[in-house]
């Protein structure tokens, strides 16, 4: 994510935090998917690359920092070295490794070719090595996970995936509905993204905090951070995937269409249609359902006609303000600016 | 499996302590599938049917029970009720919903279409539904284990699902490998099958024994018992796929050969063939891989002309033997003796 962030000076310190404490992440990240036998090993190196804005480990890091209040002297003052602790690393390993694996799934269901610029795993080596290396994913992920003392993180983990996989089954059941409603296209966004990284926030407070503050009101804000946070990400990749390019983006694109799924700014545009343009739209929604995306321009001309692109930026807009909002009941610190900019920096993005 | 045990007379209590703690990993399981979303649960509802023969609930119950020596006498005594604790019923429950799990995605992989006499969930709801049906599964067992104090059987569930997972990778990087070897198969078989009934017996020695032994001598035997049970099931299971029929195994059959997965009867067979049949199986083996079964009564007679079938019979009897040899580690009791009829029965089962 920091690319996209225009860091100001007096968060220097906190990037200074971050930059130290990654190399750690990624150090278990990648322990923890050695593997003794040479082609699944091969696997997860070339998987590896997957790894992208790193999001997650990023919000675990931030959330242990902004979660106590002598932090914020503490980075002023250069003593940094003790803010992010093993456990900070570990949990950030694992909501990564947990995110891998669900786009090791998602790239074989949405039969995607490209991932990060590069092949997906299931072009290279089919679908059931796909499905077989997601599952190793989530185990290890558990695995790793459970290393810790308490059997705390592993509950969160284990709760946030089982209600990521119910966002998507979710998902699934409304598949080519096009009747589909607002309130039930931020259910669905609210189980498949917003749960693993509203877990990422609360792992990395109480990682600071203590595996028995989940009640803290500390810890309940920077949950409700991620939770805004995780849902104004998905709106937003959600328009990249139907108004980006496949070389701006990094991934394949157009796949919501294509696979049925709509989302925001579509579901907007249909109930803003009038009859004979909403028939109209629909019949191009079909056609790139049987992927023919010669119809995708007019779509996209359609969609902006009824304002849907400005309506789903302000969607986007209100869940920042209210992962915004949700920080007020943190001291104020370099931590909470940071998180404060990530925020913004989610519906900035362009990829 | 009790279906396949003749129970002796002096062996009713151990059965009446089973079927006391069995209700209640019924109950756990289908309590941690119940979904608020009702597509979610219908789903759930019907995969519930995968539960079968219940070796590995069973085995961690059994495993409780006979890790310790003064449960024979209370066994005899009529005294059962703390026999088995809730954690024993968690940990069968969480090791089923686990199996469960990869029999969803080995549909999907293995394209079967029936399963436990019914049809499977992927030809129901298709692949993309089953693979998130199955890693709901998966993040649903390990949800329930981490509600148990302690975050040792996190790990040890953790550890065994990745250790299933290089298990089946393994296999698929053999996959229509005709010179496969005795070892490699049994490393396939070590991952895959008995990595997780390992985990079972241990789990069941350690609720019993507490989460800090697990370097205990009656738990390591526990352990060792449960692999090589685990081996000798999955050479039987793999028997079964070849010789048996639907009707009879209740699943579809056949699907080793089609898949490319080379199983010991013809592991062997081709091993002891002379060139001329070799090159003729391998011919028949190839059609089976291209969907053609019209040349698999041959290949069959083949198997049995080399003596194959009881050579594998052998190997799964050897490692039954195994399993009842480790279990010298533990004092005589009921609980015992019930092992070791679950070992013999596991090479005489023909679903």
């Amino acid at each position: 994510m920091q690319g996209v962030l225009n860091i100001p000076a007096e968060l220097e310190g906190v990037q200074g935090v971050l930059a130290e404490a990654f190399p750690g992440v990624i150090e278990i990240f990648e322990r923890q998917l050695v593997s003794d036998l040479p082609p699944v090993d091969e696997m997860c190196r070339y998987i590896e690359r997957y790894r992208g804005k790193m999001l997650r480990p990023t919000l675990v890091l931030l959330c242990g920092i902004a979660s106590r209040d002598e932090h914020g002297a503490m980075i002023e003052s250069g003593r940094s070295e003790s803010l992010c602790s093993r456990a900070h690393q570990v949990c950030g390993a694992v909501c990564e490794m947990v995110h891998m694996a669900t786009l090791v799934h998602d790239d074989v269901l949405d039969e995607a070719e490209i991932r990060r610029r590069g092949q997906t795993l299931n072009m290279l080596h089919g679908n059931e090595t796909s499905v077989i290396l997601g599952d190793y994913l989530i185990a290890s992920a558990y695995e790793l996970c459970s290393s810790l003392d308490s059997p705390v993180p592993s509950r969160i983990v284990g709760n946030a995936s089982a209600v990521m996989c119910t966002g998507e089954l979710l998902q699934l059941h409304h598949r080519n509905n096009h009747s589909l409603d607002e309130a039930t296209y931020l259910e669905i966004l609210d189980r498949k993204t917003a749960a693993l990284i509203g877990a990422a926030c609360e792992l990395g407070a109480l990682c600071t905090m203590g595996f028995d503050q989940r009640e803290h009101p500390v810890v309940q804000a920077l949950l409700s951070y991620g939770k805004a946070m995780g849902i104004a990400f998905q709106i937003q990749d959600d328009v990249l995937d139907l108004m980006g390019s496949e070389e701006q983006v990094g991934k394949s694109v157009g796949k919501d269409l294509e696979k049925g799924k709509l989302t925001y700014p579509l579901i907007h545009h249909l109930s803003q249609a009038d009859g004979e343009q909403t028939l109209r739209s629909i019949e191009l929604v079909r056609l790139a359902e049987g992927h023919d995306r010669s119809g995708v321009p007019e779509l996209i001309e359609a969609i902006r006609g009824t304002g849907s692109i400005e309506a789903t930026q302000s969607l986007a807009a209100s869940y920042v303000e209210k992962a915004k909002g949700a920080l007020i009941e943190l001291p104020e610190s370099p931590g909470r600016r940071m998180l404060e900019l990530m925020a913004d920096a989610v519906i900035r993005r362009s990829y």
